[in-house]
């Protein structure tokens, strides 16, 4: 038997915890005999969640945290004050070794700030990137850098490529991802001071598939695996992609509903509609890592039910057996 | 009689023209007695596609123009050669004084360039900035700066609000516009080093309607009137809402027409989706204005139909009887 995958799940982050989070966790469990488990919330919550399902108690196991850090708490002084908090006991769990990957839909400041301050940066790292899986209409692609950290350098930029492509060809399977730099023209020549500096440090990093600068109108598109930005921007473009989605189908859906005829339709369209549409939603991809840390840390969203829980906890396996980490050590040290 | 609004039309930009430019020339002559208009172009090709329509002959020139700039020409090369180019042409005539306006669906580029070089930037404005409508879920809102010349500073932030408000008020009809500062949190300490600077700016200025920090994926819903950011931002907001919108509308129709009920669903839903989709189009908001130059260029899409080149012209109308001009030099003097 392989060995176990560990990892600590905060029950108490997000919209839908504890429930969620504990179906989330109870159902990957059942999916997967190769994890265990280590739950941090209130224990009497959530021994009284768990009472309702069967699951191999021997691979769950629940950690006591009295405290919950709110999703308006300033992210520093939670994570100095709420010691007892479901995050912290979750990240120091990663930090002193017991897990290998936490998983939380909290506070995305806090989850952040913790695996900085917490779980630390792997030698060599000198930003942990924020990379969700975004949804394109060629499949997914990796945004990275969507963190809180902003004003990157370009040499920074050049390690998120590194790493962005180490994660999309060893976790998602893609094989020589094409990395391209968020710009405001294709040209090289284009752009603003940090990717008019960043672009020949791609260009000439032998471990990347660099195919140029990409414009934000080419992303949804899916031209490349790997989208390397500086988190404002990859933060304005994650941001888009909820926004202009929620305005345009809501037009789709006053449309459909204006008249007799086009309501008829409507009915007619729905099932079908719903099932493509699915694959264009963020949340089928599991959570966000925080890439470049002494552990993986995953940022689900804060709205996330069972089903994504589920999947973020299965992505922490494919990350501890493919080695992750040490390719990033790796991959940063050459060439810097 | 009012005194003629006189506007410079580059008959030769863009992916319709000169037929679509031609013919929005036309549309607009035949909508507004108030305006007359001077097309440049190669007058054998322009004459040819006039003798087609009937208008009123007095009210339109022809100036003939032997080069044309193409899309991918580098603009401050184009610019310093062609001199003989239909673009360069019309913008002589906004700067000699001859007209007020130039309207030119042509090479993004060569009309930043030569707005700034060839018509000039009014006394104190630091910066020119482009400034497109965008579609919201309320209406429409401005996006400043979507530019070519990024990395901003605090202070011309600043102006691009002001610069902004007078537009929006006296251009669009928004009284009071309420002005937002694109930002990665809403919270007034969240930011990169830019908007943290600039953010105390616009709250101590007394001529805008500053309401705070807004996300980018409110800006869809249409939370304020007037979006301010720097170039390169503005330019992946713009983007992305074409990005997204293609990549979903996509999705839409795959939809429609993966199963027999779907599509006859579709057939029924067709008419009333097409007419509420449209008014989330940005073609039918005219041209973006390049502001703060002296007098009004106007950048119409490169794949403009007449109808957008007709609105474009007649955006023009407003701007000069409305003194916008006057009215930017005011408020950039003021405060600064």
């Amino acid at each position: 038997m392989a060995e176990l995958v560990k990892i600590a799940v905060d029950a108490m982050g997000g919209d839908n915890a504890p429930d969620e989070v504990v179906k989330g966790v109870i159902e990957a469990l059942g999916e997967n005999e190769n994890i265990k488990i280590y739950l941090t919330g209130k224990s009497s919550v959530v021994n009284g969640l768990l009472k309702q399902y069967k699951y191999d108690g021997k691979r769950l196991e629940v950690i006591d945290a009295t405290e919950v850090i709110e999703t308006g708490e300033p992210p520093v002084m939670a994570i100095r004050k709420k010691k007892d908090s479901s995050l912290i006991k979750a990240m120091n769990l990663v930090k002193e070794g017991t897990c290998d990957a936490i998983v939380s839909a909290g506070s995305s400041g806090a989850i952040l700030v913790g695996g900085q301050v917490i779980v630390g940066r792997i030698k060599g790292v000198e930003r942990a990137p924020l990379a969700p899986v975004i949804p394109t209409m060629k499949g997914f692609s990796l945004l990275i850098d969507c963190g809180a950290n902003v004003d990157a350098r370009p040499a920074q930029l050049l390690q998120f490529a590194k790493i962005g492509s180490v994660y999309m060809e060893n976790v998602m399977g893609i094989k020589n991802p094409k990395v391209g730099l968020v710009n405001i023209g294709v040209e090289e020549e284009k752009g603003n001071a940090l990717t008019k500096e960043a672009y020949p440090l791609l260009k000439s990093c032998p471990e990347i598939n660099f195919t140029g600068n990409v414009e934000a109108r080419d992303i949804p598109l899916g031209v490349c695996d790997v989208y390397v930005c500086e988190a404002f921007v990859g933060n304005v473009i994650l941001k888009m992609y909820e926004g202009v989605g929620t305005a345009l189908l809501d037009r789709v859906k006053d449309g459909m509903m204006s008249t007799v005829r086009s309501k008829i339709g409507a009915f007619l369209v729905k099932p079908a509609l719903k099932k493509t549409l699915k694959g264009f939603s963020t949340s089928e991809y599991g959570g966000a890592p925080l890439l470049g840390l002494n552990g993986l840390v995953v940022k689900t969203h804060g709205s996330s039910k069972a089903n994504e829980v589920k999947n973020s906890i299965l992505q922490c396996v494919v990350f501890k057996e493919q080695n992750i980490n040490e390719r990033i050590a790796k991959a940063v040290i050459l060439n810097d």
